[in-house]
């Protein structure tokens, strides 16, 4: 049987989601978990995408298959009694046996939290703590070059990827108290991307950028015209939609 | 000189605010920070109070004595760089000689955060999470007995007043989407009154005592009549005025 949970966690005690030797990740805790409840047969996690060490999850999403037949809410239950908790199982429901928590993304929304105010010690972990004024006007207008259909490969590192078109549907930026809360919802994010793009905005923030810079710096193609990575603390899955 | 800090810390990873050997607290911090810009001498921090385990605060307040002479904006700025970044100096100033942390106060506001939504493992460590209903007109018809001047005998720990006469200002509670703020104002709190007094709200909240027990329960001065002790991550020293 094919099972999908949707999860939240808190990256901060994470070496990020996937697998490693020796390493305390969101991945092989899963696993480990799910082991005791299969007949302690080994289960493959497959996530709707990694995060990276330090980056949260409100809502992630994946699949696997058990040897075992448990419905859902007792799985989740079972779940949620073994896991540590800063991993949080929110939803389980069964799929059909084709369903794939990756290959079935239609849209992601990222969220990525900055505090412009005084720095929080409390909040160092979940809101990057930048601590001086930002233009934000500029930003929304940066924002507006983003959406669309681009080749992002000055917001990714490395070179993983065939091809670096991707889609992003919508965006927004607002301002609670001393926080600015930016949300980005698109077809797909390669490695570092959502991180690069806020590293930019908060530069076109700082006026180092303008904003119309963000349209020669996609045309560029070209990692080393972008601005700064930012923090992965201030880094949310929102959600997934399938 | 007399320095007075205004600073703010996240308690969840401390073993509470007071020295005690080979653990990690506030006051160890501080005074192993102080020490290294007094000339390497030892200097006694000295708090509004202490915070228990796991406490947070917002704005806690402490004046200490150097031999050294430094501007308290050097001093801010020195302290910050030592400090682990789960502490946070907000503020310097110079006071008379007479001044003092803990004998000064002339009150001091807490406040409580409980989280009545899902859980949260983002928030575990900073808002109580509850995670079921609670009926907030009660709870708010119930802080209503807890204002004015009692005994709190009931809502502490152990014997080690001389006198449980204390003044509670004003409260307030409000809720903010899931997350119930509760806010005490007073003149003065005894270990663990703040936690037994939101224990014992929240058992008014589910239903198993009525409002107007707590009238009952103050005039008993015991401990054992009282609810349940709320757990110390939801806590904050939120203000101590002078």
């Amino acid at each position: 049987m094919r099972y999908l949970i949707r999860y939240s966690y808190d990256g901060s005690k994470y070496n990020g989601y996937q697998k490693q030797p020796r390493k305390r990740t969101i991945q092989r805790e899963l696993e480990k978990a799910l082991k005791e409840i299969n007949a302690n047969k080994k289960v493959l996690v497959s996530s709707s995408g990694r995060t990276d060490k330090g980056v949260h999850a409100n809502n992630q999403y994946a699949h696997f298959d058990l040897v075992i037949n448990i419905k859902p809410n007792n799985l989740k239950r079972a779940l949620n009694s073994i896991l540590p908790d800063d991993i949080y199982i929110k939803d389980v429901k069964e799929v059909s046996d084709n369903f794939h928590a990756r290959f079935d993304v239609k849209k992601k929304e990222y969220i990525y939290k900055i505090n412009i105010g005084e720095y929080n010690p409390i909040e160092k972990d979940y809101i990057y703590q930048y601590c001086k004024d930002l233009d934000i006007n500029e930003m929304k207008k940066g924002l507006i070059y983003i959406e669309g259909t681009h080749n992002f490969k000055s917001f990714v590192k490395g070179d993983d990827y065939e091809d670096y078109e991707r889609t992003i549907i919508s965006t927004k930026l607002e301002k609670k108290n001393n926080t600015i809360i930016i949300s980005l919802i698109g077809t797909g994010f390669m490695r570092y991307m959502v991180r690069n793009i806020v590293g930019l905005l908060i530069e076109v923030g700082e006026h180092k950028y303008k904003c119309s810079d963000i349209e020669k710096i996609l045309k560029a193609q070209d990692r080393t015209k972008a601005g700064k990575c930012a923090p992965a603390c201030g880094l949310y899955l929102e959600d997934v939609y399938y």
